[in-house]
Protein backbone atom coordinates (compact mmCIF):
# COMPACT_ATOMS: atom_id res chain seq x y z
CA UNK A 1 0.00 0.00 0.00
CA UNK A 2 1.27 3.18 -1.21
CA UNK A 3 0.03 6.52 0.59
CA UNK A 4 -0.69 7.88 -2.76
CA UNK A 5 -3.33 5.46 -4.02
CA UNK A 6 -5.20 5.99 -0.61
CA UNK A 7 -9.10 6.46 -1.43
CA UNK A 8 -9.97 10.05 0.88
CA UNK A 9 -11.41 7.52 3.45
CA UNK A 10 -8.08 6.03 3.62
CA UNK A 11 -6.48 8.76 4.10
CA UNK A 12 -8.20 10.35 6.78
CA UNK A 13 -7.98 6.62 8.88
CA UNK A 14 -3.92 7.06 8.25
CA UNK A 15 -4.06 10.52 9.65
CA UNK A 16 -5.88 9.10 12.73
CA UNK A 17 -3.57 6.68 12.61
CA UNK A 18 -0.62 9.16 12.65
CA UNK A 19 -1.91 11.09 14.90
CA UNK A 20 -1.86 8.31 17.73
CA UNK A 21 2.23 7.36 16.87
CA UNK A 22 2.99 11.48 17.15
CA UNK A 23 1.28 11.25 20.64
CA UNK A 24 2.95 8.08 21.46
CA UNK A 25 6.27 9.77 20.32
CA UNK A 26 5.67 13.39 22.24
CA UNK A 27 4.71 11.54 24.79
CA UNK A 28 1.29 14.24 25.55
CA UNK A 29 -1.40 12.86 27.07
CA UNK A 30 -3.63 15.28 25.97
CA UNK A 31 -2.49 14.56 21.89
CA UNK A 32 -3.57 10.54 23.14
CA UNK A 33 -6.98 12.16 25.13
CA UNK A 34 -7.96 13.30 20.89
CA UNK A 35 -7.04 9.93 19.08
CA UNK A 36 -9.40 8.00 21.42
CA UNK A 37 -12.98 7.46 21.05
CA UNK A 38 -14.79 7.50 24.74
CA UNK A 39 -16.53 4.36 23.87
CA UNK A 40 -17.41 2.16 26.54
CA UNK A 41 -15.79 -0.54 23.39
CA UNK A 42 -12.40 1.24 23.68
CA UNK A 43 -9.93 -1.46 24.59
CA UNK A 44 -6.34 -1.53 24.66
CA UNK A 45 -3.44 -4.59 24.90
CA UNK A 46 -0.12 -2.84 25.59
CA UNK A 47 2.49 -5.71 24.85
CA UNK A 48 2.95 -8.93 27.18
CA UNK A 49 -0.46 -6.98 28.95
CA UNK A 50 -4.40 -8.15 29.57
CA UNK A 51 -6.61 -6.11 28.05
CA UNK A 52 -7.60 -2.78 29.69
CA UNK A 53 -11.47 -1.89 28.93
CA UNK A 54 -12.79 1.58 28.47
CA UNK A 55 -11.03 5.13 28.19
CA UNK A 56 -10.49 5.21 31.86
CA UNK A 57 -8.35 2.69 32.28
CA UNK A 58 -6.50 2.96 28.98
CA UNK A 59 -5.79 6.54 30.05
CA UNK A 60 -4.41 5.62 33.37
CA UNK A 61 -2.07 3.27 31.45
CA UNK A 62 -0.65 5.63 28.78
CA UNK A 63 -0.61 8.43 31.68
CA UNK A 64 1.90 5.59 33.32
CA UNK A 65 3.98 4.55 30.23
CA UNK A 66 4.89 8.43 29.66
CA UNK A 67 5.77 9.34 32.82
CA UNK A 68 7.98 6.54 33.66
CA UNK A 69 9.22 5.74 29.85
CA UNK A 70 12.63 7.94 28.42
CA UNK A 71 12.17 9.75 24.90
CA UNK A 72 11.54 7.55 21.73
CA UNK A 73 11.07 7.91 18.68
CA UNK A 74 8.15 6.20 16.78
CA UNK A 75 7.84 5.07 13.14
CA UNK A 76 5.11 3.32 11.09
CA UNK A 77 5.90 0.56 8.62
CA UNK A 78 4.29 -1.85 6.85
CA UNK A 79 1.09 0.15 6.86
CA UNK A 80 -2.05 -1.73 5.54
CA UNK A 81 -5.47 0.01 5.87
CA UNK A 82 -8.50 -1.46 5.63
CA UNK A 83 -12.33 0.89 5.48
CA UNK A 84 -15.68 -0.61 5.77
CA UNK A 85 -18.50 1.88 6.52
CA UNK A 86 -17.82 3.57 10.02
CA UNK A 87 -15.27 1.45 10.88
CA UNK A 88 -11.37 0.80 10.02
CA UNK A 89 -8.59 -0.82 10.95
CA UNK A 90 -4.73 -0.54 10.41
CA UNK A 91 -1.96 -3.04 10.92
CA UNK A 92 1.43 -1.64 11.37
CA UNK A 93 5.04 -2.46 12.49
CA UNK A 94 5.36 -0.10 15.22
CA UNK A 95 9.33 1.10 15.54
CA UNK A 96 10.48 2.64 18.50
CA UNK A 97 13.66 3.80 18.89
CA UNK A 98 15.10 5.39 21.90
CA UNK A 99 15.62 8.82 21.33
CA UNK A 100 19.49 9.82 19.69
CA UNK A 101 20.11 6.09 19.00
CA UNK A 102 21.84 5.23 15.92
CA UNK A 103 22.59 2.02 16.73
CA UNK A 104 19.89 -0.70 14.65
CA UNK A 105 19.57 -2.89 17.01
CA UNK A 106 18.16 -0.58 19.91
CA UNK A 107 15.27 -0.25 18.05
CA UNK A 108 11.95 -2.77 19.21
CA UNK A 109 9.71 -3.45 16.59
CA UNK A 110 5.94 -3.98 17.67
CA UNK A 111 3.06 -5.36 15.64
CA UNK A 112 -0.05 -3.62 15.97
CA UNK A 113 -3.72 -3.71 15.33
CA UNK A 114 -5.86 -0.31 15.57
CA UNK A 115 -9.48 -0.11 15.29
CA UNK A 116 -11.14 3.49 14.46
CA UNK A 117 -14.63 4.12 14.38
CA UNK A 118 -16.14 7.24 12.56
CA UNK A 119 -18.08 9.08 15.24
CA UNK A 120 -20.30 11.79 15.22
CA UNK A 121 -18.84 14.67 13.31
CA UNK A 122 -16.65 12.50 10.87
CA UNK A 123 -14.09 12.10 13.16
CA UNK A 124 -11.85 8.71 13.23
CA UNK A 125 -10.96 7.93 16.81
CA UNK A 126 -9.31 4.72 18.06
CA UNK A 127 -11.41 1.93 19.64
CA UNK A 128 -9.06 -0.69 20.03
CA UNK A 129 -5.29 -1.17 20.04
CA UNK A 130 -3.13 -3.97 20.09
CA UNK A 131 0.18 -4.41 20.21
CA UNK A 132 2.82 -7.12 20.33
CA UNK A 133 6.72 -7.99 20.22
CA UNK A 134 7.33 -8.54 16.82
CA UNK A 135 10.36 -10.78 15.03
CA UNK A 136 13.76 -8.02 14.15
CA UNK A 137 13.55 -10.58 11.28
CA UNK A 138 12.31 -13.87 10.19
CA UNK A 139 15.23 -15.35 10.54
CA UNK A 140 14.25 -15.29 14.65
CA UNK A 141 10.77 -16.76 13.91
CA UNK A 142 9.44 -20.05 14.66
CA UNK A 143 9.33 -22.09 11.31
CA UNK A 144 5.66 -21.95 11.14
CA UNK A 145 5.03 -21.01 7.71
CA UNK B 1 -20.16 -9.80 29.26
CA UNK B 2 -22.29 -12.94 29.34
CA UNK B 3 -23.40 -15.03 26.63
CA UNK B 4 -27.16 -14.64 27.98
CA UNK B 5 -27.08 -10.62 26.89
CA UNK B 6 -25.86 -10.74 23.45
CA UNK B 7 -28.10 -9.64 20.47
CA UNK B 8 -28.70 -11.79 17.90
CA UNK B 9 -25.74 -10.37 16.04
CA UNK B 10 -23.40 -10.27 18.76
CA UNK B 11 -24.87 -14.27 18.70
CA UNK B 12 -23.66 -14.70 15.31
CA UNK B 13 -20.21 -13.40 15.66
CA UNK B 14 -19.55 -15.66 18.43
CA UNK B 15 -20.54 -19.16 16.88
CA UNK B 16 -18.09 -17.70 14.35
CA UNK B 17 -15.51 -17.15 16.74
CA UNK B 18 -16.26 -20.57 18.47
CA UNK B 19 -16.01 -22.49 14.89
CA UNK B 20 -12.70 -20.51 15.05
CA UNK B 21 -11.33 -22.03 17.68
CA UNK B 22 -12.95 -25.63 17.64
CA UNK B 23 -10.78 -26.17 14.12
CA UNK B 24 -7.73 -24.96 15.90
CA UNK B 25 -8.46 -27.18 18.85
CA UNK B 26 -9.73 -29.58 15.77
CA UNK B 27 -6.24 -29.12 13.93
CA UNK B 28 -8.66 -29.36 11.28
CA UNK B 29 -7.33 -27.45 8.03
CA UNK B 30 -11.19 -28.09 6.16
CA UNK B 31 -12.84 -26.18 9.18
CA UNK B 32 -10.30 -23.44 9.17
CA UNK B 33 -11.13 -23.55 5.07
CA UNK B 34 -14.92 -22.04 6.30
CA UNK B 35 -13.76 -19.88 8.93
CA UNK B 36 -11.70 -17.43 6.72
CA UNK B 37 -12.72 -14.85 4.53
CA UNK B 38 -10.95 -15.31 0.52
CA UNK B 39 -10.85 -11.12 0.74
CA UNK B 40 -7.40 -9.99 -0.68
CA UNK B 41 -7.91 -7.98 3.07
CA UNK B 42 -7.24 -10.91 5.21
CA UNK B 43 -4.25 -11.03 7.86
CA UNK B 44 -3.24 -13.19 10.40
CA UNK B 45 -0.93 -12.12 13.39
CA UNK B 46 0.45 -15.59 14.84
CA UNK B 47 2.24 -14.61 18.34
CA UNK B 48 5.84 -13.73 17.70
CA UNK B 49 5.25 -13.56 13.99
CA UNK B 50 4.98 -10.74 11.26
CA UNK B 51 1.73 -10.77 9.85
CA UNK B 52 1.13 -12.75 6.90
CA UNK B 53 -1.48 -10.74 4.14
CA UNK B 54 -3.90 -13.23 1.85
CA UNK B 55 -5.74 -16.37 2.26
CA UNK B 56 -2.79 -18.48 0.50
CA UNK B 57 -0.54 -17.55 2.84
CA UNK B 58 -2.48 -17.81 6.15
CA UNK B 59 -3.38 -20.99 5.02
CA UNK B 60 -0.37 -22.73 4.70
CA UNK B 61 0.59 -21.51 8.05
CA UNK B 62 -2.10 -23.38 9.62
CA UNK B 63 -1.67 -26.02 7.67
CA UNK B 64 2.54 -25.94 9.43
CA UNK B 65 1.19 -25.21 12.40
CA UNK B 66 -1.51 -28.21 12.56
CA UNK B 67 1.16 -30.64 10.83
CA UNK B 68 3.38 -29.89 13.20
CA UNK B 69 1.98 -29.12 17.05
CA UNK B 70 0.71 -31.82 18.70
CA UNK B 71 -2.88 -32.37 20.44
CA UNK B 72 -4.19 -29.51 22.72
CA UNK B 73 -7.34 -28.28 24.04
CA UNK B 74 -8.38 -24.73 23.21
CA UNK B 75 -10.97 -22.38 25.45
CA UNK B 76 -11.79 -18.77 25.39
CA UNK B 77 -12.02 -16.75 27.97
CA UNK B 78 -12.81 -13.00 29.11
CA UNK B 79 -14.63 -12.29 25.87
CA UNK B 80 -15.86 -9.03 24.70
CA UNK B 81 -18.02 -8.33 20.91
CA UNK B 82 -18.54 -5.34 18.55
CA UNK B 83 -20.66 -5.34 16.12
CA UNK B 84 -20.99 -2.13 13.93
CA UNK B 85 -22.85 -2.90 10.94
CA UNK B 86 -20.93 -5.49 8.44
CA UNK B 87 -18.07 -5.53 10.52
CA UNK B 88 -17.34 -7.43 14.10
CA UNK B 89 -14.50 -7.56 16.48
CA UNK B 90 -14.12 -9.75 18.90
CA UNK B 91 -11.15 -9.71 21.95
CA UNK B 92 -10.61 -12.47 24.26
CA UNK B 93 -8.02 -14.99 26.18
CA UNK B 94 -6.83 -17.90 23.92
CA UNK B 95 -6.27 -20.95 26.70
CA UNK B 96 -4.25 -23.47 25.34
CA UNK B 97 -2.87 -26.58 27.10
CA UNK B 98 -1.33 -30.05 25.66
CA UNK B 99 -3.79 -32.74 24.99
CA UNK B 100 -4.80 -34.27 28.16
CA UNK B 101 -2.45 -32.22 31.19
CA UNK B 102 -3.72 -31.25 34.07
CA UNK B 103 -1.34 -29.22 35.44
CA UNK B 104 -2.37 -25.59 35.20
CA UNK B 105 1.10 -24.03 34.36
CA UNK B 106 1.18 -25.94 31.37
CA UNK B 107 -1.52 -23.98 29.72
CA UNK B 108 -0.61 -20.71 27.49
CA UNK B 109 -2.46 -18.12 27.54
CA UNK B 110 -2.77 -15.85 24.47
CA UNK B 111 -4.28 -12.71 24.03
CA UNK B 112 -6.46 -12.27 20.77
CA UNK B 113 -7.88 -9.98 18.57
CA UNK B 114 -10.20 -11.28 15.46
CA UNK B 115 -11.89 -9.32 13.03
CA UNK B 116 -15.09 -10.80 11.00
CA UNK B 117 -17.05 -9.35 8.32
CA UNK B 118 -20.33 -10.15 7.07
CA UNK B 119 -20.14 -11.36 3.79
CA UNK B 120 -22.55 -12.43 1.15
CA UNK B 121 -25.16 -15.08 2.72
CA UNK B 122 -24.95 -13.37 5.85
CA UNK B 123 -22.31 -15.11 7.18
CA UNK B 124 -19.25 -13.90 9.50
CA UNK B 125 -15.95 -14.60 7.95
CA UNK B 126 -12.52 -14.27 9.55
CA UNK B 127 -10.98 -11.51 8.20
CA UNK B 128 -7.75 -10.80 10.71
CA UNK B 129 -6.41 -12.37 13.90
CA UNK B 130 -3.69 -11.28 15.99
CA UNK B 131 -2.50 -13.27 18.74
CA UNK B 132 0.47 -12.39 21.06
CA UNK B 133 1.39 -14.37 24.14
CA UNK B 134 -0.50 -13.37 27.62
CA UNK B 135 0.74 -12.98 31.35
CA UNK B 136 -0.28 -15.56 33.45
CA UNK B 137 -1.69 -13.38 36.11
CA UNK B 138 -0.77 -9.50 36.19
CA UNK B 139 2.21 -10.01 39.02
CA UNK B 140 4.13 -10.70 35.92
CA UNK B 141 3.27 -7.35 33.70
CA UNK B 142 5.74 -4.48 33.84
CA UNK B 143 4.36 -1.76 36.10
CA UNK B 144 2.30 0.46 33.64
CA UNK B 145 -0.55 0.72 35.00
Amino acid sequence: MTLANLSPEETAVAAANLAFYRALEARELSAMDLVWSRSEAASCVHPGWHRLDGWQEIRRSWENIFGSSRPWTVSCEDLRIIVRGEIAWVSCVEVIRPFGSTRADAAARMQATNVFMREEGGEWRMLHHHASASPEDESEEESIN
